[in-house]
């Protein structure tokens, strides 16, 4: 037999519950079965390495191939503070969401995978458990598990159909290459799933790890607004994000989205996971976290009556590139009033913004430019070489509010790396600005306007200070890129 | 002799400084002299009661009556978190920026005055020393003072030019009902008035106190930028505050701009002047310091190469509605870069925006609603009687950081007095919204787009809970008028 590499291998379990284990040379994974069906168990296994595996279940011995599967990159990991896939190639996080898109009727979530297909994005936040919420008031087809004959949540006993179906659609997210951001406990509940108690959380997530692990596309979500799940303590949320850190023998990413105050940092915190629209915070979390930072949450556009979900798509943009200027990562979603409640940040569907192509545009730009890190404003520059010493002064007699204020006062839309830079004006409208390139090389200078989606070239090989004209109006770019010469 | 309320009267004084009392009844006015002339002392006085005055200046006494104006409402005065004119009658700054008008050629000075005229504005920033700045490069006619042989600035010989312009300007400024927001110290500075020394400094005060208090439309600024004037300590700023709170009989407003951090609450302060484009706080400043707060600095209308000067019409526009809304009051600046360096800002001249007349508008809407006050968005209640304090027990287990996070997150532009509300959107583009009127009486709804300048009724005379339909846009704000019934 042989099996792709980074793709699933299932197997069948005939007996109880039992532990697999799968290695090639040093490499040694463990894998638990789950139950697949009534009194059928099985095991999972997605190999990383091309040759030969053996494996033991339960008493069962044997062994496979792993060959090699064109085009197909591996595992999404933290890099830094971004991400590249097992073999080295990068990844940049243009995600969306749609909350409960795995709970609607079959033809939803059809129309949903059909959509994505054409649509930019290449991750997707995604819950387990159902959502309860203005526009969300319908019942799932199916529930991950069914009651005891208390009418309480029975762990032991998943449906089937609903995990079925969650195979389907993770399936078909790796098939188009897009990470399924698995989100495992959320607020928003009518049923009773974020009241489970620990014990029953730790057998969901159990399940859930043997289930899906095996997906090379999946990450963990350990949260939609953790702080918003007030069954659980920040204590808890650690309990979890270890439980899942040892049981996932993949180490999948794992983050915790929040509601207003990020999830602090934590060994097993792969990537921040940040709900808000303070874009202006982005440069500082990066170094605070010294991990990638994913503002999964920053407003969606729609024009909903609450101030979460009604963003134009020009701001929604002028959000996003705010983020990635300075090496974040956004994430879309769209949410417009329709009467049959189907609005595509829950339940997917369709979309209708004019946020998404433009979205779109921003990942090309990013995919061209590369991973960037911020360039500090000035009074961020920890060495003191800017001249500016007397700024940090000044600021370090202001009440510490005041100093965190002066961040954000003084926080640009500004990334570099080798061969680029790129200063996203947001509202600005600046007519003209100067930059200061190094003295010697050659620099191209272009000029981008993100609603447009144009760029046009100002410099073809500019060096030392240049002004560049600008249209005097919002939602500028400019992009430096190193034809020769220094490091930007 | 007669002389108006509130005008000013000025006496020649012969002989060397003397001091001047002025009185009626209980009332008693100590007036210093001035240098008004090579060798010629004047002592002025503006009467706030009617009828007889009498007078001693030195040897000299006399008596003169004081008769009505109509239409004078006297010194502007703090009131709570607002302003009223002496008589009573409220004034809603709203005011402009020209910091160095009259430092410019006269023909320039009378084109500003001659735009004063016609444009919205009730107040102007303005400063007696010149400023050096990007499009500040020429020389003004004349400085407030003459050097002495050594080359310092002589304090003891103010140039007569320089003041009787001045002199002319405040008059100019008073007949149209304008308020001379009249900035004492600034950091824009390459000829030494910003480093003077703390004697000279106060000669100076004495100087202009003596000279300028009698206009009735006279506010003290002590500084532009407060923190940015590095000679000066807040013990320095202290020390000027009460100097001029002390020396000045008519207790004219006084403020403090800042650069980054809002200057301290003093006893001598009578209103915060804030330099934030962060209109989020402006409900938390008025909490805080308990007396009127101008964001005087929120970025101008302009394009200019720098980010305090380059806002589009629409987002200085969205800032003031934003201010206005929770009953803090936004000053006026405009920046459109000109090849001759004249920049309204600055000089003074013509004003090109757009933003003008929406300000107007906006004054319009103020001046019709009235004084408006906060209300506090869900987190920041602190009467614990809306039902959310779970909300406020999650928040205190948040680092001070994100709980001050939270107030902006929260913070709406909603404001109420007894019979109106305000609730402006923003960026908003809430398709519908529903308010929470009370259950009986009648209230008018009112949909305002503060760009277009339209007002709709959305309901003549509603109550209860009602949905009202929006356009889906930015830069909407919904009226709500009480007709009869509760205070709202």
């Amino acid at each position: 037999m042989n099996v792709k590499q980074y793709d699933m291998v299932e197997f069948s379990v005939e007996d109880a519950p039992s532990v697999a284990e799968f290695w090639q040379g040093e490499e040694r994974v463990r894998a638990e079965s789950f139950l697949k069906a009534k009194g059928d168990y099985a095991v999972r296994f997605m190999p990383d390495a091309l040759g030969e595996w053996r494996y033991r279940i339960g008493e069962k011995e044997g062994s496979f191939g792993c060959v090699p599967d064109e085009g197909v990159h591996g595992r999404v990991q933290e890099k830094g503070t971004h991400f590249c896939y097992e073999d080295g190639t990068p990844f940049y996080p243009f995600g969306t969401t749609c909350y409960a898109w795995t709970s609607q009727e079959d033809a939803l979530v059809e129309e949903t995978i059909f959509t994505l297909k054409t649509a930019p994005f290449n991750k997707i936040r995604m819950c387990i458990f159902p959502k309860h919420m203005p526009y969300n008031h319908n019942e799932p087809p199916y529930f991950p598990f069914e009651k005891d004959e208390k009418g309480e949540w029975d762990m032991e006993k998943p449906d089937f159909r609903y995990w079925d179906r969650l195979d389907r659609c993770l399936s078909a997210l790796r098939e188009m290459n897009i990470e399924a951001d698995i989100i495992l406990f959320h607020p928003y509940d009518r049923w009773g799933f974020s009241r489970l108690g620990m014990e029953k959380n730790l057998q969901y997530l159990r399940y859930a790890v043997a289930r899906l692990s095996a997906y090379r596309n999946v990450w963990w979500s350990l949260a939609n607004e953790y702080e918003m799940v007030t069954a659980l303590s920040l204590d808890d949320w650690d309990t979890i994000g270890r439980f899942i850190a040892e049981k996932d023998a993949y180490h999948h990413l794992i983050g915790v989205h929040d509601w207003v105050c990020p999830f602090p940092k934590k060994k097993w915190l792969t990537h921040a996971s940040i709900q808000s629209g303070e874009v202006r915070r982005v440069a500082a979390w990066k170094k605070e976290y010294g991990i990638p930072v994913i503002i999964d949450e920053f407003g969606y556009e729609g024009d909903l009556p609450f101030g979460w979900g009604n963003l134009s798509a020009f701001e929604f943009i002028n959000r996003a590139w705010s983020i990635a200027a300075v090496g974040g990562y956004a994430t879309h979603g769209e949410t417009f009033h329709r009467e049959d409640e189907v609005l595509w940040w829950a339940k997917g569907g369709k979309l209708y913004g004019k946020a998404p192509e433009r979205f779109a545009y921003l990942k090309s730009v990013i995919e061209e430019v590369g991973a960037l890190e911020p360039v500090s404003a000035l009074p961020q520059d920890p060495n003191g070489n800017d001249g500016n010493d007397w700024v940090r002064k000044l600021v370090e007699g202001f009440p510490v509010r005041e100093q965190w204020q002066m961040e954000l006062c003084f926080a640009e839309f500004y990334g570099r790396n080798e061969g680029h830079r790129i200063l996203y004006l947001g509202r600005q409208c600046a007519r003209y600005l100067e930059l200061a390139l190094p003295e010697k090389g050659e620099y191209r200078v272009e000029v981008i306007d993100s609603w447009e989606m144009t760029r046009r070239t100002a410099y073809e090989a500019a060096c030392g200070k240049v002004r560049v004209e600008l249209p005097a109006k919002e939602g500028m770019a400019l992009l430096v890129t190193r034809l020769s010469g220094e490091n930007l």
